[in-house]
């Protein structure tokens, strides 16, 4: 992307971090990936609300890509994560707020007998995976085409560096295609360890597709016939959806699942659940880092978790992610524009029709930043409970903006 | 280990964890496998001094395993953090001071031409096999016997949910053994990607071993020669030794190095340094996690790197080393003990001879505990600049008891 403004700060950061980070930002907050004007970096956040370096403020559709779920540097989280850093954080073993969460989250999901914390989604996928193989005996995973549940070698979606061992026993199914999942079964024979799947199809660029309960309950059932584990990679939509896991409103309970993003607010932490059968082989796998056992991360999940529960978040979310939808289909429509709006409204997709190259997203976008609304235009992007109907609707105001540009 | 106490805190929260996580505790900070009486639970921390749920205080030589190199909840560093996260921690971008970090690394370290920050050091020491071989094409990794780099499948210290293709590329040499290195670069022939080596041999309940100048030179020599990677490991010993890498003082440099642990104090950061041959593969290769772009833990980073290259850290805790290397040894000598102390002075490590079991080991520190000293029996241990003399004589004076209790 060209910068807009060569005397702006952003501009500025960018020239100076062009020398000292490879590409200038790596992974996927790098902002050269996104519709001219995207700022690369930030000066804060606040509730709904970010502010980059140039004194732009925008309402954040984006939610840091799923960890800011209470608002950004919500107070009853800020407030937990700031006393126990006054006691300490990282120290030689844990803080009693370990026992708590896990405690919490044993009480929040219905499948978990256990849980164990790291800081990365990747390690959360990675140990269910490995967790899966030493229980079972077996090697093989099967994966969604296109899906992604890391960003490491086993699963990340380049492959520079990646050699074909690190996924000689992957093998693909469609999303929600029982045909495909089942035909992988039988190639997995008796070498079958585990099912990783997503809480629905999130593949970036493309219509995201919700999982049929049919496909939830052939998975379970495939499962349950071969022993082998159901994973339930909940990293990006967990905690969202339903705080018990997002495959609870369709009555399928994982093996395991994979917890990150939205767990603490932004503090960095992840969680592997699991039920008892699990529990001596995830003793057995050796998982592990140096901030694994620090609590304030886990202070903040405690805070976090208890303010969702209390005032049912995903329920506030759907109600946002209603009028947001609905909002942006009678817009669009005004503007004779075709769009495609999927996933689960709280996490809300927004495509053109008809642009495979995503042109029109992008000058959407552009043009809704100048308008003060941070979206995007191929990933799905993410609701909080800070917004209110008011952010909603001023979303939907500079929408309409980005809709009257591409519609000329 | 038995709880010594059953009515003690520490016992009653053990009790808890064991419901609902498997073993009680997952990873190096599991108290099981420490001596009678370590606590698994802490209360709080400051300085050098740890406080567990019981309220016992130790003066604390494990220092988190590493992360704490300016003393818990160092004022300079949490006040950093403090006023970054008053701004945001976790937004759509970074922060400025990411570049401020990503300066100040390759100002500080002589072979960084470029960083990039993770989570975990196992996060560090993957993308760095991952880049080199990107950028060779290559897949051969070369890697010490026994060494720990980290806790995912290629790397793990268990076998368990491990595949044999996990490890494929992998070749193995003795560290400091310039024949085995040798033969592992000929067996990998055509294909060698990269050797990694630890900043010295710290394989847990062994003597520890640096490197020999002419090892180190050697490895750099056939990286040159074969113009593959040469990957320094320095996640435990970094920003300790040298602060701008711990080889330096060999005259010997990386291309690519992996840190972690002391790098923001307690904060949860990791980082890959590089040269420019490297650059473009680290573009390439997608390393990223949820809260890699967190502003915190880099505004903690920036303060504890400033701070220990102000007060020249490494030069600090090698006097304090050496003041607890002479002590042990003078008073291990009044008991009649032989004992063998290796490694670095300021990552201290103390094995009892003739004592493969640790049997002695774990007497004299159930014992020093007894007397307010938190140490390792088996592991390398760590001192920080929050160390004072008085608190490295109030060590010896417990080590003192223990020394005395194994004598009888």
């Amino acid at each position: 992307m060209p910068d807009t403004n060569l005397n702006s700060a952003d501009t500025a950061l960018r020239a100076r971090a062009r020398r000292v980070i490879p590409g200038g930002q790596w992974g996927h907050l790098d902002a050269s990936r996104l519709p001219d004007g995207y700022p690369q970096y930030f000066a804060s956040a606040e509730g709904c609300h970010l502010v980059d370096v140039d004194g732009r403020r925008f309402v954040d559709l984006m939610c840091s890509w799923g960890p800011i779920v209470l608002g950004h540097r919500h107070p009853l989280v800020e407030e937990a994560a700031a006393a126990q850093a006054r006691l300490g954080d990282c120290m030689n073993g844990p803080a009693p707020v370990l026992v708590e969460l896990a405690e919490l989250m044993v009480d929040l999901i219905p499948h978990a007998d256990w849980c164990i914390f790291g800081k990365n989604g990747t390690d959360a996928t990675t140990a269910c995976v490995t967790i899966a193989r030493a229980a079972t005996g077996r090697r093989k995973v099967l994966v969604a085409r296109g899906a992604y549940h890391g960003a490491v070698p086993w699963c990340s979606p380049s492959v520079a560096g990646v050699t074909a061992e690190d996924r000689a026993h992957l093998l693909l199914f469609d999303y929600n295609d029982i045909e495909s999942l089942q035909a992988a079964v039988e190639q997995a024979g008796p070498d079958l360890a585990a099912i990783i799947v997503s809480a629905y199809r999130h593949d970036m660029g493309q219509k995201q597709v919700l999982p049929t309960a049919a496909f939830a309950q052939r998975v379970r059932a495939l499962c349950d016939e071969t022993h082998a584990a159901l994973i339930l990679d909940d990293v990006r939509a967990g905690f969202r959806l339903h705080l018990g896991g997002s495959w609870e409103p369709l009555g399928v309970r994982p093996d395991m699942a994979a917890w990150s993003k939205a767990i603490a607010n932004g503090h960095p932490l992840s969680a592997v659940t699991g039920t008892d059968r699990f529990r001596e082989a995830a003793t057995q796998v050796f998982t592990t880092g140096s901030f694994w056992c620090g609590s304030v991360p886990m202070a903040a999940a405690v805070a976090t978790l208890t303010e969702l529960r209390r005032i049912d978040g995903p329920a506030r979310m759907h109600a946002l992610g209603e009028r947001l939808r609905a909002g942006l289909t009678a817009r669009a429509a005004h503007h004779g524009l075709a769009i495609d709006q999927s996933g689960p409204v709280q996490m809300p997709t927004m495509l053109f029709e008809n642009d495979p190259e995503w042109k029109k997203g992008f000058a959407f976008c552009a043009e809704a930043l100048r308008h003060g609304a941070y979206l995007h235009p191929k990933h799905n992007m993410f609701l909080s409970c800070a917004h209110t109907e008011a952010d909603i609707d001023a979303v939907l105001h500079a929408a309409d903006a980005g809709f009257r540009h591409v519609a000329r």
